[in-house]
C-alpha cells in the first residue's frame, strides 16, 4: 500500500476517529486505526467493539491496500509536524514507513484482517435530521444520564421517535429531562437507548450540516459529512418515566435564573457534604433558600425576589441536582411548578422555540427538621 | 471582632494567601486563615509550617480582634458573590457570622491563639531587588530543580549572592542551569537554598514592582507590596556544581531553536519509552537526530541545517531533558558547546541582556549501538 496525504488533513481525520480508540485495550489491535484505500480515497476506522468511528479523507493513492497502524504513536508524530505532505509505504509484512522532507519514520503495523468487523447498517430505518437539531437534543438531555451500572437502561438517552413528534429523555432517578421536538417525525415508531459515551462522541463528530440516523435492532449509526459513528444500543426496557411527572401542579414560581443559580451554589457550600440538602421556602413574592451543616455548625440563608402567590411551602432538594437543572436552562427566567413537598418539582424555561418543548424535574428530599 | 470589607478585595486577599494552606493538613488549624486587625487594616495569614503567606488588606474595623476562619468554605462562598460589602462579626466563642444584602452565613472559627507563630525575620540581612528580576531568576532556574527526596539539597534553587554578582543555580543531576545577574550584589556573602514550592508561591505572590528579600540562618522572606512570603530554607550543603561544567569545549553548534525543539519532540516519540534516548549526529553544517525503540521496532531520523564546522561527532541525550533545556531558551538561535561524547553538552541563548549570563548543561547518555 502506498499513499500521499497532507499531514494536517491526516491529523484532523485521526482526531475524528480517535475517540473510539480505548485508553486501555484488552486486544492490542483495538489500539490501532485501520487504514484502507477505497475508491481513490482513504477510510480510517477505530473501534472499541461498542462504538466505531469511520472517517473518509482525500488521499493520493499510489497502490491500494490496508493496514492497521498504532494510533497513539502516529497521531503524536503527525501533531508535531507543520502542514507538509507525507508519503506512506506499507510492505507485505505491514511495516509502515512514512517520510516528509524533514525525515523518515518507521513503525510496525498490524494485519488489517485482524481488525474487528464494523457492523453494516445499510438495511436499517433511516431518519434525516440536521446537525443542529441532533446536537441540541443531545446537549439538553445528556447531563441527566445515570452512571449507575445497576440500572443499565438509564445509562443512555432514550430516543422515542414517532409519527407525531420525537421525544428525548434522560434520568438518573434524581432528576429527569424530557425534550420534545415536534418537527422531527418518522412514519414508523422507533425507540431505542443510545449509550452516553456514544452521544459524547457524536457531539464531537458531527461536522457537516446534515445528520442521517440509521437504526437496526442492535445498533445506531450517525452519519454527517465524511464521518460515521456506529454504536451498539442499550438493549433494555426504558423505565415508564411518564408516571413520575406530576400532573396537577397548582403552585407556580417564576424567578431569575442566574440569580437563583448563584444563590443555590452559594448556600450549598454550607449544606452537609453528605446530603447536599438545601431547603426552599416559598413566601408571597420571595424565596428563601437555606442550608445547614450540623457537623460543622455552619448555616446560610439568602432571600431573593420572585413571582409566587400561592400558600407558603417548604421543599427540600439536593443542591447539586437543582443546580444542574438550572444550569440547563438558557432563558433569563425559569418557571417552577410544585404540588406538595413530597412530589417532584417541575422546571421549565420561560421561553421556548417553536416546535420544541422542554420539561425537567427534580425529586425532592425529605427535610430533617433541625431547628 | 467586627469588620467590613469588599467581597472582591477579600477574595483577592484570600487567593493571595491560599497557596500556603495545605491540601491535607495534619493539624486542623492549618486549614484556617488567621484574620487579625492591625493598625486599622486587616492581616491574613496562612501557613503549612514550612511556608507562610501574609497579606495586608484595607478594611473598616469596628472592633479589633482576631480569629482563625476555615479557608476553603469562606473562599468558596465569597467567590460566588458579586462585588458587594460584607460585614463580619465574631463572638467570644469564635463563631463567625457574615452578612451581605443577599443573606447571612454562619461558620465556626478557631481560637487565634492556636494558630502557629510565623517566624519574625526583622533581624535578617536585607537585599532589595525588583519583582521583574526576582521572577526572571526563578523562571529561568525552577524547571531544573530535582524532586528526589534522597538529595534534599537539590530540591530547591541555590541563591549565591555576593559583592560581585548573584548566581542562581538549579540541577537534578541530569541537567543544570546557572543564571548570573551581575547588577544584583550584596556586600555580605549570602548563600542559601530556597525550596521549589516556596518559589512557585513567590512567583504568584509578587504584585508590586519592588521585592525585598530578608535572610536569616533558617528562613527567607520575600516582601512585595502587601504580600509577604516566608519560607524555611533547605539546610544542606549545595553540591559543587562548578566542577561539572566542562571548561574546554572546542565544538560549537549554532541552530534554530524552534526547529530543533520540534525535531527533538517528534523524534523522541520513536525512542524507547524507558530511556527516552535520542542521538545527535553532527556533520559539517547539518545535524541528524535519530531515535529507535527496539521493543516496538520503530525508528525515526530527521536532518536539519545548522552551523557546525568541527569533526563529526555523535552524542546521546535523554530527549526530555534536552527538550526542557531548549524550551527554556527565549532566543531564536541557540548555541551548543561540546567537548567529547561523554561530557556534558552546554547550551546558551544566542543573545543576552546586559548584566546577565545564562548557562545550561545536559548530561549525555551512553549510546547503545543498535545497528
Amino acid at each position: 500500500m502506498r499513499f500521499n496525504v497532507s499531514s494536517s488533513e491526516l491529523v484532523k481525520a485521526l482526531s475524528a476517529v480517535s475517540g473510539a480508540v480505548p485508553n486501555k485495550a484488552t486486544l492490542p489491535i483495538l489500539e490501532t486505526i485501520l487504514f484502507k484505500s477505497e475508491d481513490g480515497s482513504l477510510r480510517l476506522t477505530a473501534t472499541d467493539l461498542e462504538i466505531s468511528i469511520i472517517e473518509y479523507m482525500d488521499a493520493d493513492i499510489d497502490e491500494d491496500g490496508a493496514v492497521a497502524i498504532p494510533a497513539r504513536r502516529l497521531t503524536e508524530t503527525l501533531r508535531q509536524l507543520p502542514d507538509i505532505p507525507v508519503s506512506f509505504e506499507v510492505d507485505e509484512k505491514f511495516n509502515v514507513k512514512f517520510r516528509t522532507d524533514k525525515g523518515t519514520y518507521k513503525l510496525v503495523g498490524e494485519d488489517p484482517d485482524e481488525f474487528p468487523e464494523v457492523p453494516n447498517l445499510d438495511e436499517g430505518h433511516q431518519l434525516e435530521t440536521t446537525k443542529k437539531d441532533m446536537i441540541k437534543a443531545i446537549d439538553k438531555t445528556l447531563f441527566a444520564v445515570s452512571n449507575d451500572d445497576l440500572r443499565p437502561a438509564m445509562m443512555g438517552v432514550y430516543f422515542d421517535i414517532g409519527p407525531e413528534e420525537s421525544k428525548f429523555v434522560a434520568t438518573d432517578g434524581h432528576r429527569l429531562v424530557r425534550y420534545i421536538k415536534k418537527d422531527l417525525t418518522s412514519d414508523e415508531e422507533m425507540n431505542f437507548i443510545v449509550p452516553e459515551k456514544a452521544l459524547n462522541l457524536v457531539q464531537k463528530a458531527l461536522h457537516a450540516d446534515e445528520c442521517v440516523l440509521t437504526i437496526t435492532e442492535d445498533h445506531a449509526r450517525f452519519k454527517s459529512g465524511n464521518t460515521i459513528v456506529i454504536t451498539r444500543l442499550i438493549n433494555e426496557q426504558y423505565p415508564n418515566y411518564d408516571s413520575v411527572i406530576p400532573r396537577e401542579n397548582d403552585k407556580t414560581l417564576i424567578i431569575d435564573k442566574e440569580q437563583m443559580l448563584a444563590t443555590v451554589k452559594r448556600v450549598a457550600i454550607f449544606s452537609s457534604s453528605t446530603t447536599r440538602q438545601i431547603r426552599l421556602q416559598m413566601h408571597p413574592d420571595k424565596l428563601t433558600i437555606r442550608a445547614e451543616d450540623i457537623d460543622m455548625s455552619s448555616e446560610a440563608k439568602e432571600t431573593i425576589g420572585c413571582e409566587y402567590d400561592n400558600e407558603e411551602m417548604e421543599i427540600g432538594f439536593n443542591a447539586k441536582y437543582l443546580a444542574d437543572v438550572l444550569g440547563n436552562v438558557d432563558d433569563e427566567e425559569v418557571y417552577f411548578e410544585f404540588s406538595t413537598p413530597n412530589r417532584a418539582g417541575i422546571v421549565k424555561p420561560s421561553g421556548e422555540e417553536e416546535n420544541e418543548q422542554m420539561l425537567m424535574l427534580v425529586m425532592p428530599v425529605m427535610l430533617n427538621t433541625y431547628a
